[in-house]
């Protein structure tokens, strides 16, 4: 067991039409002044942006609005929020949205909080020292950043995808209502409930320390995600299920799942960024097309976790050697990504790669961790070429 | 399943040798002139107390002690505070031990952030705008205080045992060294398991609106417990079981077990809570010896949770009528209490109530949650009553 901070100051506002409380939540937390920032055009078709701003009007709260934010959001777009929230005097950030709006919130939040380029954060040169105050009504269940201290920013020029960590970007508050997810489409209910879950599985699978109640509970919210995830394909405008994910979603990434151990793997997730600026995917079903082929590569190096999780979490009977409870484990995983149409390789998710294009990827993940990095199994470039291999 | 709101804000500095950083977090969270707050001698005697005076003085921050706080933490003490903090521009509270120091310490933060009788917020009669800054050293696991937004105050005139929820006396940050809860003697670390478990099983027995999550988390957290009190009771100085029961106990309380449902049911609490002011008894022992007679009186209105919690926490076979599973739930709770040497009546805890005061009990209980009250089932005074007379 690992000594750990656990840090998670945002007030969650869950459940039927909070989004009306936006005005007075901004106001607790000392916002005068609003950059709105969303992403796509279905925040506006779908009335939200109309009933936030018009919230903030009754409130009299100022405002102004950028829209743009995309999957993989673009530093140009961060760039462009920088500068307007500069030339309006902007002292509070609404992200709108999914990750990719709150992550892009976030990152604009940095660079109007430090000076200089804020792409130095994200490029591992020095150290953010502060963030100016943000703020997020949630409307995709996938990448945690609603609770989180990480945002993910793509710099257009080469495609390099770079995530960036610390508290001062954790949002004062989180407006969750699960209604506003019924609009997503079945495919990105799916890719949000497989990346919900595998950031709890990237804490799980580790050589390094871990601690009975976190086992726990990241088995209990596992399980909770898969039964509900099924739900959805069958039922996508079922509440509960909505609720039970979206919940998952923020406990998922706060750091709760994690506290204990040696910080986690997280290489199913480099893997997959390599894959993200590549070509544009989305994140929840590249996790799925890499999970296997990784799972495969590291499960005897910590064959303990594997197996406790076969059982726990997939409810494989416990027959067998270690190493058949683990791979079973592992095919029930790819059976459940399968039942909730996910891909279980590169192929399915529509990826014709040429082994040049992976001995590429391999190379910048290779240097995007500094050389080698995980914790189920330390993995070189070399390993990271098999694992992209495996995964065609 | 309900709206919830979940506000968590503490930061949690959890391992070993950590308060040697608590003069860099009081700095962190503002603190300039620190009211120092502790209960008896044990923080005196095991050198804590020296440590972390030793710590302010090499950080250059100004303070003041004030140690006395008792189990059932009493008024006045609670008053003496608010005048020292006044006298000495006190600007942040340091509570270092268990829940009485930390519940008196909020208790004190309340009345310096406002103006007239602290007292009046505990008697239900107004609401506190606010709480001065407070940073907590945990020496034991039970009440949860340490991230919890309640306190509980004795006022000695009367024996009127009565709590105060509010976000505002959130402490700021909280310091968690299982090391520091090893000299405990193994009745009190008992007790703290049975705290601990009921914070979460209060939330668990209700008849309203539940989530799968929180249901998975909470039956993760209560098995966790019980496993870890019994490796306690044969081997304390175990750190690992420490850290396990420490870090749950927080989790337990601070509101993560409850999500989803209607606040949960909180009787064996308040049927405690009059126990703990005419006796002066331990609380986790005061909660054992009354829980089994509730759960018998109450099990039939909330069947389906009493099965639930029978196989998924106690690891009743599903074989049976509901009413057995949930009588087999009990008594296997029961066996737990016995186990780790906790009361399952008020004679085992050391009580030779007359019917006289167990009659006065139950109206002043009854007074106290305004009638009646409950969720698993709602309780009025006779019902009070007979639970009493069932516990003798």
């Amino acid at each position: 067991m690992f000594d750990f901070q656990y840090y998670t100051p945002t007030k969650v506002v869950f459940g039927k039409n909070t989004e009306s409380r936006v005005a007075e939540l901004i106001k607790e937390f000392g916002g005068t002044k609003v950059l709105i920032h969303y992403g796509g055009g279905s925040v506006v078709r779908s009335g939200l942006l109309q009933r936030v701003t018009d919230c903030l009007d009754a409130a009299g709260i100022s405002f102004v609005t950028l829209g743009g934010a995309v999957p993989n959001p673009h530093l140009g777009l961060v760039y462009e929020g920088i500068e307007l929230c500069k030339k309006e005097g902007v002292d509070f950030l609404l992200g709108v949205g999914g990750g990719s709006a709150i992550d892009s919130a976030k990152a604009i939040g940095y660079g109007v909080a430090n000076e200089g380029d804020v792409w130095d954060f994200y490029d591992y040169k020095r150290k953010a020292t502060g963030c100016l105050p943000l703020g997020v009504i949630l409307t995709i269940a996938a990448t945690g950043s609603e609770m989180s201290d990480s945002s993910v920013i793509t710099k257009e020029e080469g495609l390099v995808k770079r995530g960036y960590s610390s508290d001062y970007c954790r949002p004062k508050f989180a407006i969750m209502n699960p209604e506003l997810t019924m609009t997503l489409p079945d495919y990105q209910t799916a890719c949000g409930c497989t990346d919900i879950m595998m950031h709890t599985m990237e804490r799980y699978f580790t050589n390094g320390g871990n601690m009975d109640i976190t086992d726990a509970l990241a088995e209990g919210l596992l399980r909770t995600v898969k039964d509900n995830a099924l739900i959805l394909c069958k039922d996508p405008k079922n509440y509960e299920a909505r609720a039970e994910v979206m919940w998952a979603g923020s406990l998922a990434h706060n750091g709760l799942t994690g506290c204990g151990n040696d910080g986690g793997d997280w290489m199913t997730h480099k893997l997959e960024h390599e894959l993200g600026g590549l070509y544009d995917v989305a994140h929840g079903a590249g996790l799925a097309a890499i999970w296997g082929s990784w799972a495969r590569y590291v499960y005897k190096d910590c064959l303990p976790r594997f197996k406790k999780f076969a059982i726990n979490v997939m409810g494989v009977e416990d027959k067998g050697t270690d190493e058949e409870i683990a791979l079973r484990g592992i095919e029930a995983m790819e059976d459940f990504y399968r039942s909730i149409n996910m891909p279980t390789n590169l192929r399915e998710l529509g990826i014709e790669a040429t082994d040049e294009d992976l001995v590429l990827m391999a190379k910048k993940c290779a240097i995007g961790v500094g050389g080698e990095m995980g914790s189920a199994k330390v993995l070189n470039e070399e390993a990271m070429l098999a694992i992209y291999r495996a995964s065609m």
